[in-house]
């Protein structure tokens, strides 16, 4: 039987469909994760993530932990953030409100800019805040998987860069990086936190992150030692370096099998110039959000320059349930999310759109999943205009 | 190409050999992690651990967490223990050090009571430890892996049932469960911590853990909050009861592949009641043991009281490197660990005997690991006596 046997397409912002070649690599034979042909795969797989985030930068540093992509909350908060120090949180709905969370249980003094649901704090009020206070860092959602709302980076860092230059800019990429555009050096970004399972394509079960010279020198400096353990960059530091030098090292055992199923998919993510692949899932998205207006519905995200590109968050029409709509979808072979922000969960469904769904030719997944949207709801009595 | 692909044989103490059922459900197709198929898995996955532990106890309750075995020691330092609360560890090792350090990095007030490099703490002198100062816990690394050293439970714990009433007895099960006797609710213990790629059979990627009603009133009685975000039980408890109770929820993306795989790994554990595994580990490792001697091999753990059945820590003869004999086994396709413990390391060397390559009788790995390090030390120099 094949992996890939008959199965529902999952069109949920995450985990995603995963390419053949990807998910035979996670049933790899066992290796020694300090034996050479592991380091090696290892290694090669931290030189790709420099390449997907485009950064050149040596100290810059990548790491890949096992671990849920929640586990980079940890890593920010425990290391580059002391207790008592002014963390400014951009709020954009149940994802920046979990970073908060994890920021205070690490002691940190935290000040959350809301932006009202659909919305993302807008950069004269980011400005004010920054000026009123110092703060060690700033974070922003990337794109808050719960309403599915993009946040620009390269303005909002230009701003920072400016205003508090001090600060450290730490995004949230779980459900951006591999679709969303990010230039980690041209844009001085400090830190992005990400996981295996979206549009990188790899099965959940790696916390994937990337740090810059000034992130890890704020780690170097702490005058408190790391407040975690296990998401220790300091215990984990020499191990990505060594790794990355092909080099074994061991603080705690790495996952061999999803490690070689991440170098299976950077490989194939880097077969084409990045910028190539975010503009072919903004082009995807463009048909998406217009499809899913000429069916008469509205986006949670209502600004078309603060949508994701990789996921569609959905207003349900007047009259529909999810609870009754996504059941037939389901039986029509597609899988889509039910709400999650907490404001308005019951009222809207979420369509992610992310890696080999959208971008294999061969896959008519997107298609499929419009048409069955389309028949769903006529099924629960909608009419569209 | 099939997944198990001709390559060396692994026997080191985990990452182990695997089955290729377990590895086949590596690559399972993507599912949603809250969709009902694999909530089903999960909750049965979550199930079968109770049974894996031996403890019927309705208050007892198992975890099963994206990570490495070392967050299980984040686990217990960030929710069991507070700031300033006195630990006693008890030291096997380079594994009882480690998590020593976690407990300290999360405000533990250790007392480690250290045995000679290949020995074990004695029960008099635990006892003696025990009635000086009121301990939250005690922790023991049932195997150590730097060692191969067996510390034995039934009788340690009745210990500090007697002694200490109070204190949490908590086991490091990284490199023990699943291979020697574990009687969760008749030892009374508060605590295992293991990780899925040992005897368990399941590769890397999974922290895996099981506490007691006792262990987990603890946690609710906290003066403070948990100290960490990811690793807080207070944040996964009510997940891990909803998967069981086959009721989908969320707090972080679980790897839907490796909890496929440990499913498989279970559902194959259980069909034979546990202590014949057991049994089966004690038995292949006798053999073992008394192939190094004939040999004319020493062994690290010196009491044949204090031998792991999972792993045999060797001391390699005068004259013979590790960094020869090694390459040279890995050549006949076997592959060994070198030493850990810092005081000792370059002296000694790792074979792990968990697992399918022990216990599937189509398997002929040991035999051949066995006649390979007897060539091996010969092709070094080696007469053996």
């Amino acid at each position: 039987m094949s992996s890939q046997a008959a199965h529902p397409t999952l069109l949920i912002p995450g985990p995603i469909e995963f390419d053949d070649a990807v998910l035979q690599s996670m049933s790899h034979f066992s290796e020694s994760h300090v034996g050479p042909g592991f380091v090696a795969t290892f290694g090669e797989t931290l030189s790709m993530l420099r390449k997907l985030f485009q950064t050149t930068d040596p100290a810059a540093q990548p790491f890949v932990l096992s671990g849920s992509g929640t586990l980079g909350w940890d890593l920010v908060a425990a290391n580059l953030i002391e207790a008592g120090e002014d963390v400014l949180v951009l709020g954009t709905g149940y994802f920046s409100d979990g970073f908060a969370d994890c920021l205070r249980v690490y002691g940190a003094n935290v000040t959350e800019l809301k932006a009202p649901v659909g919305t993302k704090p807008q950069l004269p009020e980011i400005e004010k805040a920054l000026s009123e206070k110092r703060y060690k860092a700033i974070t922003v959602t990337h794109v808050d998987t719960s309403t599915g709302v993009l946040s620009e980076l390269k303005q909002l860092s230009a701003l920072v860069h400016k205003v508090s230059p001090d600060t450290l800019i730490i995004v949230d990429g779980v459900c951006s990086v591999a679709c969303e555009e990010i230039d980690f050096d041209a844009w001085g970004l400090d830190g992005v936190v990400t996981a295996s399972q979206k549009a990188i394509g790899c099965p959940a079960g790696l916390s994937i992150s990337m740090f810059s010279g000034r992130a890890m020198k704020a780690v170097q400096n702490r005058k408190t030692p790391p407040a975690a353990y296990f998401a220790s960059m300091k215990n984990w530091t020499p191990i990505m370096q060594n790794y990355e030098a092909k080099k074994p090292s061991y603080f705690a055992t790495p996952s061999p099998q999803l490690i070689h199923a991440l170098h299976t998919a950077l490989s194939q993510i880097l077969t084409k110039p990045v910028p190539e692949r975010f503009a072919a899932h903004k082009a995807g998205s463009d048909k998406i959000k217009k499809a899913i207006a000429d069916l008469g519905l509205k986006q949670v995200a209502a600004n078309p320059d603060e949508q994701a590109h990789g996921m569609t968050a959905i207003y349900l029409p007047e009259g529909v349930k999810g609870a009754d709509l996504l059941p037939i979808l389901a039986k029509k072979g597609v899988v889509f999310a039910g709400g999650i922000h907490k404001e308005i969960a019951a009222k809207y469904i979420r369509f992610g759109h992310m890696g080999v769904s959208l971008l294999d030719p061969k896959r008519t997944d997107i298609e499929h999943a419009v048409k069955s949207l389309e028949e769903g709801l006529a099924e629960c009595g909608y009419k569209k205009p």
